[in-house]
Parts: structure tokens; sequence; C-alpha cells
């Protein structure tokens, strides 16, 4: 069993419109809806690699009311979000249809309390008892303390259950001097973090800081990653066009699995990148085509060049 | 006991953004929800003047019971909506802080099946033996008989029940040869259902065609009603500045609320016209403040020059 946190999850809402005009009248044309926030990603795509995932995080309202629901018909997903007295929140993506732009419109979540925070404290570390590796992904909603990664980083390592981190900005660097066993920014969260936007000297950096395993997503240009003993550079096998959305929470999902499975890392980095490269072509926003997933995966090797122990 | 049809009832959300940038990405600062849709705002404005109220039309999902909750917490308010598989339809208001303009984002609304559109005509006939008036107000839902209202104002004729009738195009087009009591189009509305943009000339039009009396909503301009006897002109005692968001549905409570209380045509369109001028000038959008109605209401009177018998 893996555990996924998503302390903001959201709502995902997709309206489809021909063009958006501002001070305008739209009529939508689709409307699509599924639970959103990046540690409900990352169980999805775990759960359809074949593995048990439990998420928590908060859930409230009428919209949390959905993310469950729709939650409690994914194969594979166990559902302990904690209820919190606000309602989840919305993110409205609005496309444009005659180019495919997009628009985005995030509500900010509920304020948490710290009664409720407590509350997710004690079910955390209940929940822990039980798994391989945990995942602490996105943003952090009101009313949370800046520092509530750096606990929950240290409360897995007590349990010694491994973690990875997914997040940003000073949440990310108070995490990071807990010593988590994987962080995976990008670019310029790891150059907020370290000050450096050359990836390697950056990852250096972020280990130096705490964190054990850095895994630099470059966008395009794949994963690079800085372990104790060696890094890698892995790449796409194909020029990617597509919807990048979710594409970060797939990578975190094949990081994950390889992690659990005890997967050599160049096999987990080209698992992540192949996952990720198929969610970018897929074409539902943050869904990934598993035929195409196991095609790419035979083609994704760590590029010569830059492999191989640092 | 007064009855409101709403075939297609909203959850009206309103977000609060800095200023809408096309294909940028927004935080919402501020998220507003009530219900929506016309026959559910005439509803709480004939609630707030005092007048039991129930409410019926289509009802579905997590929506559906957003707007329903809210509806219980509505003293005077009875909800008889009819329950639908799809989902009550959303709109979004995205209001410019900077500027205070609005982009509006409208869902279509989900199908109704021919079935719960039998079970919805069922539901409406019981429901117009207690009643002393009904008004049909807005847009049809897809899946709904052009011919719906047309239908609808005969059954309700046939029961003894006066009827107001408030939508636009083909629906009210085939409607009024079903001789409903009164329809409120608006300029646009009413020339389109009879060529007419001189408001006199087309409502003495949409007479012929077969509405009984027929009240005219020109803006800013106040009301024109023409009925058999006579035709009046009222226009508001103030310039307004505001959301004139509502203020058609408060001018359709004000002729329900004066018809079933008996009221002569005057004092029914100055009700309107105060109730109209108070909801655009209130600070919430489709409220009004009773203060100000009841300060308006004693200097609104129909204008000498237009008034009278015709």
């Amino acid at each position: 069993m893996i555990l996924t946190v998503t302390l903001n999850p959201a709502l995902d809402i997709t309206y489809r419109i021909r063009e958006l005009r501002p001070h305008g009248t739209h009529r939508v044309s689709e409307v699509t809806e599924r639970p959103g926030g990046k540690g409900l990603n990352v169980a999805r795509v775990l759960a359809a690699l074949g593995h048990e995932v439990t998420v928590t995080g908060f859930t409230g309202g009428a919209t949390g009311r959905v993310v469950q629901d729709q939650l409690a018909s994914t194969p594979g997903v166990l559902d302990a979000l904690v209820p919190v007295s606000g309602a989840t929140r919305r993110t409205i993506a609005v496309v444009d249809e005659l180019t495919g732009d997009t628009t985005q419109l995030n509500e900010p979540g509920p304020t948490v309390t710290s009664a409720e925070w407590a509350a997710f404290l004690a079910a955390y570390e209940g929940l822990l008892s039980g798994v391989s590796a945990v995942a602490l992904c996105g943003s952090l909603p009101p009313g949370v303390p800046v520092g509530a990664y750096a606990g929950l980083v240290r409360t897995a390592r007590s349990a010694g259950v491994p973690v990875l981190l997914d997040t940003s900005g000073e949440p990310l660097r108070r995490a990071v001097a807990a010593r988590p066993d994987i962080i995976k920014p990008n670019i310029e969260e790891l150059a907020e973090l370290t000050g450096s936007h050359e990836p390697l000297r950056g990852a250096q950096d972020a280990r130096r800081r705490g964190a054990h395993t850095v895994v630099v997503s470059l966008g395009a240009k794949g994963l690079m990653a800085v372990t104790a003993e060696a890094h890698w550079h892995v790449t796409p096998p194909t020029h990617l066009r597509g919807n990048p959305t979710g594409a970060g929470d797939s990578a975190v999902a094949g990081l994950l699995s390889g992690l659990v499975e005890q997967l050599p890392w160049p096999d987990r980095l080209s698992r992540a990148v192949a996952l990720s490269a198929a969610t970018v072509l897929a074409p539902a926003a943050g869904e990934f085509d598993r035929a195409v997933y196991e095609e790419l995966l035979g083609r994704v090797s760590p590029s010569p060049g830059t492999t191989g122990r640092s």
C-alpha cells in the first residue's frame, strides 16, 4: 500500500467554449469534472499501474463529496480524506475550441482550522503504519502552518516510511531540512530553493540542504536525478506535442512505484519519463495511454553522454 | 401560495479576480454561490415581500443538492423541484476587481428525458390546485419540447390560475398563442416576437397574438404596460447606477405580488419598478434593499405625459 497526501485537493472542471472574450457571455458546450490536486493525480496513475493506494488530505462541502464519489469508483484507490467544515476548492480550465488555449481560474480552498489540522496529523500517523511509501504533494491550503511538510516528513521518517515530496517555495525549503528521501522540483522550484538555474548544481545544493535524492523535472527535456552515488539524465524518446497537465504527477507515480518495487534508479527514471510522456500525448488532460506508455518505456534509456556515476 | 416554475435552474457562482487575461492563470479571491434561474430569483423576492412561494422545475446532481440546501434555508420558499438524472447547471460570473466588468460562463444544463418531463407535468398539475398565481420563467433545458410553455399556460388556464410568462424566442412565440395573462418581454424579446422595436406598437401586436397584458421592460427607462383597457409607462425616480442582474426578476415578483393582492395596475407597476430599481442599487447582485425599495416606492408614479387610458 502506498499513501499519497493532498492537503489542498480540488474538483478539476474543464469547460469547452468557442473563444474567451473578456466581459462577454459564453455558452459552455462541454463540461468535464474529475478529482484534482497533485496527490490524487499521483494516486490515480499508481492505481492504473496496479498498486493499491490510500489517499488522504482534506475534503469538505458539496465539491468534496463529488471528489469522494469519483474516488469511490476508481479501482485500487482507498479514500482516507479527513473532513473539514469548508468546501473543497474548484479549479476551472476554460479551453478555447478555436485554438486549444486554456484560461485557468483557481479557487483558494477552504481555511483549515487548528482542530482540523490536529485531526489530520492523527489520521496521517495512523495511516503510515501500513504503507511502504508516502508522497506529499502540492500546495498548502489556508490555515495549515508553513512548516507542515517538514513535520510530515519527520513523522514518516520516524515510522521508517520512505517519503517523496513534491511542493515548492517556503514549505519545500523547510521540509528539505527534515531530510526527505526524494524531492521532485522543476527548474524554477529548484532555483527558488537553491539560487541556481543549473539543474546539476542546484540538485547537489538541494542534497546538501537535506534531500537524499533530487529528481529535477526538465519539462520536455525529461528528468535529471542526483543521488548520493550517481546522477542520470533521461530524455523522452520523441518530441512531445500535447497537454502537459499532470505530466509531473505521472512522473511522481513512476518514481514512487519504482521505489516500492525496488527497481534500480535508471529503471525508475525510465518509467517516470515514459509515464510522463504518455500523459502529454494522451488526448484527455492528466490521463495516460497504457499502450503508448509501454511502447515508450522500451525506447527510453539514460542518455550515454550524461549517464553513470558522478 | 404562489408557484414559480424554473425548468433550467442554476447554481450561480460569482468569482472575484484581479483582471481576466485570456490564457492566463487566475487566483480567485472570493467565491459566492446562490440558487439561480429566473423563477428561483422571483421566488426569493416574493418571499422577502411576505408571500409564501412554491418553486418547481428540475434539480439534479451535486449542484442541484447545493441549490436545494440553500432553498431549504430561505424562509417562505417551499421546494417542489422534480429530480432528474443529469446535474443542475452552474453559471459562473467572473468579476474583474479593477473595473467591475463581468465575464459570464454558462453551462447548458442537463438533458431532460421524456419520462422526467412527464413526471414534471404531473407534479405541475398537482401543484396548481393550491396556488393563486403561477410564473413560468426562463429558458428551456435540452430535451424539453419547444412548445412546453404553451402547454403549461393552457394547463394553468384550465385550472383557473393566472399565469405570468417570462421567456423569449420560439418558446415565447408558441406560448403567447396559448393566451397567458401577462408576458414580460424586454425590447429585444418583444421585437423578436413582433418585428417591432417600438414598445407600444409591439405590445399591442403581442396582445393581438394572445397575451392578455404585455409588460415591456425598458431597462433603465422602467416599464410599459398595455392591458385591454389602458396603457402606462412608469420610470424609476432616479438615475440608476449599479448591477442590473436580477432586476427583471424583481419586476416579475412585483407584478405577481400585485396580482395576487389585487392591486390596481398602476400600483403593481410602481411596485415592480421600485423593486427593480432597489435591486440595481443593492451592493450584492440579485438582492434588493428593503429600505431603499420602500423609499423608492413612495417616489414612483406613472409619468403624467403617458399615463391614462389609451
